[in-house]
């Protein structure tokens, strides 16, 4: 059976963020632009976790934990690739 | 820096998808979702290994391992919530 998994207390709230029109990704741009984002999160006090690319459709996932969906999408624009949505995702299971 | 990961030779694909109209879920809701999946995922030799929920938007995002998208919606739609999308996600950075 999964486990439940509900953020809060004094964890940080995660989020997961979405970015489309990025067909034909690849490996080394993915982890070029997610270095752009670790160089900076600090800035932000964000720590992005994970991205997930699927070069067909151009979508790409991001899981980060930050103070605010504001601190998320200040780095990837910095990063120079804004988010087109970001959700917070307080409610999880595995 | 992080790390490049790309998913290829024996390893199974991974795929993210998505979930729409999912607005109020609680976290006993998801986990009572994902408990039917992993219930008969092996039916398809799924692997569904997190979910992420926002109540707020409705979003939920659920990264699975399997042999192709088709086995990823199967299972869903036995268990009574389709995917909206479903992405593979061959190239991923942490």
């Amino acid at each position: 059976m999964g486990d439940l998994q509900e953020k809060g207390g004094a964890t940080m709230p995660e989020f997961m963020d979405v970015h489309t029109g990025m067909a034909g990704i690849t490996s080394e741009g993915l982890l070029e632009a997610h270095n752009a984002d670790l160089a900076i999160q600090d800035d932000e006090k964000v720590n992005f976790k994970h991205a997930w690319a699927d070069p067909q459709s151009g979508m790409v996932f991001c899981l980060s934990e930050a103070p605010d969906a504001d601190a998320v999408q200040k780095i990837h624009q910095r990063a120079g690739h804004p988010a087109d949505n970001i959700y917070e995702v307080p409610v999880q299971a595995e």
